[in-house]
């Protein structure tokens, strides 16, 4: 880990509303123009995702997303793609246990770019940090509803703590997070990643304000 | 194209018979010892192909394939990954018309990695060169195989000779290229890549030695 204590903090501020994308969401509106109104809404950083995607689409859709919203507005990353990830010159790549391993991915892709990797497991995540990981994404925490057939056990919010004292690394809860379960997250200090809660809503939106309201009175109280 | 001519040749030499690795040879043999025999059997470059594989058994694949062959033997390239290709170190990556486009690769793999590019237009194909691609793979010379269901039409060696005229780049004709049709590929002054040919074949060296056997034939004769 060659990042300091400040930077740790800015990138887990910059982690606090993890929006991960679907190819075309339930509100019937064009995939951009759903995430737009999330970063308006307070999202602070958007992992496109598309298992499905030729690397070519996925780059035009992550210049797109870059073009529409910037470095400066949200954390721009792309799930799995570490080429398409630097061709379009996003922020970090999301990687999971089937994707290139951290280490071979921080050799090709110095900081500071950004490497977050996926586990439930403080070990791993502490392996990962000293990989060259700099988040984890940790869960399921309360279950899951993105992989259809894949009911992932339930962690909760205490090992989402575990995963980030181990690995010392910013850490966003993901799995069945929704407004009305998200605070016990914030309280741990995680970020939450949300995909069906936002990408499933008839006002995705909405639900991105009501998770911000949650973080910030769960700030207020810190 | 910043490439000298001598780069160009000496490029061309080793794309004189590329064989394209597919999971599981038909033979029954591990695809490893499968690919050395072709190399010891003359197999001047071997491009890594798995459509299906994670990206990190690819990397798993890229790896033991390099450290088995090495640089100087054999011309080792992956299929689509450009990410793998990278951290595998091997010497360069192939990419279609869905893959990342060749000037996006350019920009994250600078020289002497090597890109690919597949096209059966000459037009495409200079347009590829200046976008920074190194050889181009032009078919299906004649039909292809490997693509149940699109049966490409056969475009002939003599668009092999046109696409390499028009691009100035290194060129392997593919689709349908076997022992028996090869040497008018070679008589273009291109290489020739092999899949289904070598990875359906009972004995896949045996093979590779009668293509080493036309292209020296052709060599002879020049």
């Amino acid at each position: 880990m060659t990042r300091t204590a400040a930077d740790r903090c800015a990138l887990a501020d910059r982690l606090r509303i993890l929006v991960i994308s679907r190819p075309e969401p339930s509100c019937g509106r064009p995939l951009l123009d759903v995430l737009s109104a999330c970063v308006d809404a307070g999202a602070t950083a958007i992992q496109l995702r598309d298992k499905e995607a030729s690397a070519r689409d996925l780059l035009e859709l992550a210049r797109a997303a870059r073009a529409r919203f910037g470095h400066a507005r949200v954390l721009l990353t792309v799930n799995d793609r570490l080429d398409v990830a630097l061709a379009a010159g996003v922020g970090g790549v999301h990687l999971g246990p089937d994707d290139l391993p951290v280490r071979a991915a921080r050799r090709v892709a110095p900081p500071p770019f950004l490497i977050g990797y996926s586990t439930d497991d403080p070990d791993q995540a502490r392996e990962a940090a000293r990989a060259g990981a700099d988040y984890v994404g940790v869960g399921a925490v309360y279950g899951t509803r993105s992989k259809p057939g894949l009911a992932d056990e339930a962690i909760g919010p205490a090992r989402v703590r575990a995963v980030m004292d181990a690995s010392g690394l910013p850490c966003v809860g993901i799995g069945g997070v929704t407004p009305a379960n998200a605070r016990p997250v914030f309280e741990t200090g995680a970020g939450v990643a949300v995909l069906s809660a936002v990408m499933d809503a008839p006002d995705p939106a909405a639900v991105v304000r009501r998770l911000a309201r949650a973080s910030r009175s769960q700030g207020r109280r810190r």
